[in-house]
């Protein structure tokens, strides 16, 4: 099968599962966990913030963000497709009792002009803004990278009203690699961040937070109480360490590879690729077919290439490194005996 | 002055005076108030409703039904500008763990198709959706009634998805005067209703929510957490027989003094009023001035007229049962001098 | 009948009554309500507090306390019989999202070494300690006076901790009237206090919350959030000004009949008074009788005499400014003729 | 180093490296890792329940267990020294919003008595008890084993009382190797388990809690909540395997050792073993000695032998699968020349 499903279900690559293999590790509960130790110092300074943390997944990620950043009766400002708000099973509101405040966007950018109206003033009715998050790449929006220059600007409005501002980076990995920029010149425009170890970086399971010290400190705890608290976690963070090095070089593949899926499916009257492809997602409208998006995965799947539904009338395809030339090739192929 | 900041404003009338005066009162955390069950058996009656319970507030009311209809991890659907998402403090989050999607809406409606569409499917990402709010009036919109017939859609779509749907009907009476209709055609298209003692209908505080007993029964236990189980509360409740009584038949004089108000302010050129007025709110926009709202709003109070901002550079207008038409003439003519 | 139930069925006098018919009342959200300003800056001074905080009942008044002094993840220790434990339906955890930790107290004192003992170190598994929390006079020890020696050494162990003490002061006028102390040398061994204008003191609704200003201003804002900001309610701090002043003079006077029927009591062999009665209540263990709780309450119902259930095998009384001298003369006669 | 300060700090062993570097592995959130799945089908029937889930650490199985149990104003009973109440940042209020009631246990034991007393009536004013927690082996009892009998005494109770029961079993197996009976003679007295799979059984991270297939369901979406969903979580699981059945066979082997500690240990005067020993926790009061429990850490440090504190004046010793013969040897040896 040709598995275009996501990027999550990449599997460790054999250095991986060496590093595993050969991990040094201590109990991290203790703090003794040489690689842990090892993969947050290397991810802090990647991410241009004093201190970084591992954590089981992004949605624990973003969610010990949320947790550490807010209190009860505040309100988040964020995109209305951002992972936090969509896919993330509402636990804002389940687990830090933080109101949601949704701003339409365009590409995963979100208007300046808009953001400052969405921060409450100070009224006993309001919420008070905790927190604005952003999402670069933004998964919804196709993988759009949001660019450098409008994380300054929303990062500005966040200063000036003194709110902090964190970003949701499970791709940002990809958003770099595109524009061959330091990933630091994203994160400089945070308060804190969020990076998946997994996802196209290939890691079996993890993500780094990272922020200042206090914020880390604090950011531990919430670990804690979430359950993701583990002890001899370098097993999990050896591989990370060359998600994080090795695998982030090689992205700008994928990224090609799904341009050149987008342009081959381009070609077909039935099917419209409905975002610009920045990176490693290509969102395909399929409600100019005859067929529902069901049956497209069906005979997708008859023929050997999985993908997944992303709305009622679209797909999603995600290119990976455990796909090749050959086989974009091959999906193309399937599309057009489809049509 | 001439207070049009808002009806809630309103004091209590001689009779209601004298009816806490009266009150037969008993202990209502046993149960044994006669007043505040006299109240609970009318509202019901008149909402339709199997039972119903005395609330100190609107917010109070809508935020035990979100509390007895949903679960933490549950999501919302409601219009973006309802009071509960805007003006409650992030209670719905902070409380009962429960986040909030906002739909823009059109004069208080919401799309049924949108709606639809915002209903989440069986997704271990997904919040589920626990609850569908309207609004009627709906504040925001300016006191935009809802037209039944809307309630009905809306009411359908979360039929058919299993899913409960509660109206904020803190303005409810209002709707219901305007349109010569029983409140209870309203209600009729909801799973529980909250609507206001206080407000137009003048009594000095309190609530009712109402819908089947079995809500009702888990509804008096989170009033009861949240501090809102009284004692001899039948003095609240005495003003507020008469207020969801003889006060709800006179509601529609402030509708027509308020369009009074908004004919004559549409005279004036550096002002717009941007609402239908369809009942006792007017919003004027402030924009084509060369005053801000601030300005406004103090060059009024020095003219003996109080008003509140609504928005940047909106001003809100309301009607009561304390305005009278030479208060609407004074106030076209302050307006005038300020222009 | 003659009600011992509880101090909380008492109705309004008929000065209250008056003082509700005449009260000079304005929007409270607006912070317009000149009854409920004066009732507000007196119960300050008399708590000898910076600012004073108007709520609808106790356990409105205890939550918000909790809330505004903690955030998730603490947790309080208070006495294992408390109001705020044992009878607010868990609302500590389920708003605020605090954990409970309770220490077996002796006529509602906690020993300053347990307490001590139960405050947490700084420790990742730990919930930090956020709030202790006092009861006084304490309800479930049979109306205990916790003596002001006691009070302040308690607060010394919270101020060494730079933990806040809240007190529940739902009938601290009990004990202040019982001691003969000014209500101010409790208080100033707290951080925080409520107290009830409803139970002995007669108002038909309402409590007070104290503490600085800073507290004062945030705790409005949850009681907002709660649903406990009304509108016209200077009717019921008109009530709640005559409790707080004429009634808590005459509380002395309930205890001395509490201390008659104890003292009655005590005479009849199958029935223990297990409580000092130092103030208003008086509890019966009724285990060495040959009738259960139900029976001897039916049994006294029977013969015109309420009273509660107080535990598997024991019954509460309490006296209140309803009940005469008379009516205490009654209850022993129809103990009596059941024994 | 001789490392007794717990056995959550043994390493992987070979075995379970080779495992890891093996594994066949999937996107578990997509349900496709085989080595996941082989895991919770065993745990499942290892444990005597439908169904099992994979979480991170004791803490999250042990939370996901309360969130899927219980609901906000909820009340959960367990022993004052549980490690869900005491170890676990109070996360129980924090993300379930659910009361902790404490009962001061024997061993691990909860009186029946007590325990029915703890379960709360049909009250307005009280939570409704949700769930009964017990815990075996017992941590903070010194690893005592709660017998069988015991286990199904409460179950009992908790079943007349419609109250499901949530077993910590972090070290159950412990429990189940040294009575040389199977976990799920045990297990058949609960309504939900929770083990560890790091702990004395030496993988290096997860826990697996059981229960029945809608149990299951609903905690799988918890767990994403609280970002416990990985994804080629493979690599967790196959050492997981090799710790639930070979290494579970040799814990009687650590119980032996820490009975010849502590049988060496009750030879010094100055030192009291305070347990009984049942399992591989040592647990010494230090209070006779004229040294504070830190002094005698660092000496022990000094010595190569590492311990915890485990309260004012005491210590813990625990043994695993790192410790030898002769480590005790000289762990005696250590202490001997200390005092």
């Amino acid at each position: 099968m040709i598995d275009l499903r996501s990027d999550t279900i990449t599997k460790p690559t054999e250095d991986m599962r060496r590093a595993m293999y050969e991990a040094e590790v201590g109990d991290d509960v203790f703090g003794e966990d040489p690689t842990v130790k090892n993969l947050e110092t290397k991810a802090a300074d990647i991410l241009g913030k004093e201190d970084a943390l591992f954590v089981t997944s992004g949605t624990q990620g973003n969610q010990i963000a949320v947790l550490t950043h807010c209190q009860p009766g505040n309100e988040i400002i964020l995109e209305e497709d951002a992972h936090i708000f969509y896919y993330e099973g509402g636990a804002i509101a389940a687990f830090a009792g933080v109101q949601t405040r949704t701003i339409k966007g365009d590409r995963g950018m979100i208007s300046p002009a808009l953001l400052k109206k969405a921060v409450r003033g100070d009224d006993i009715h309001f919420p008070e803004t905790g927190l604005i998050c952003m999402e670069n790449t933004h998964n919804r929006a196709g993988g759009a990278i949001v660019p450098i220059d409008h994380m300054r600007d929303v990062y500005q409005v966040a200063s000036e009203h003194h709110v902090p501002l964190h970003l949701d980076g499970a791709r940002l990995f990809n958003a770099a690699a595109e524009l061959e920029r330091p990933i630091s010149e994203f994160t400089e425009h945070t308060t804190t961040v969020q990076i998946c170890l997994s996802k196209g970086l290939g890691a079996p399971a993890g993500s780094i937070i990272a922020g200042d010290q206090a914020f880390i400190k604090r950011a531990r705890k919430w670990r804690k109480r979430l359950g993701g608290g583990l002890r001899q976690v370098g097993v999990l963070a050896a591989p990370g360490l060359i998600a994080m090095t090795d695998m982030a070089t090689r992205l700008k593949e994928d990224h090609i590879r799904a341009r050149k899926l987008a342009d081959g499916l381009r070609t077909l009257k039935d099917l419209q690729v409905v975002n610009q492809v920045d990176t490693n997602i290509v969102v395909v409208e399929t409600n100019n077919s005859n067929k529902s998006v069901e049956v497209w995965l069906n005979e997708l799947k008859d023929k050997g290439i999985l993908a997944v539904p992303f709305g009622p009338t679209t797909i999603r395809l995600t290119t990976h490194h455990h796909i090749t030339d050959s086989d974009i090739e091959s999906t193309l192929a399937a599309f057009n005996q489809i049509v």
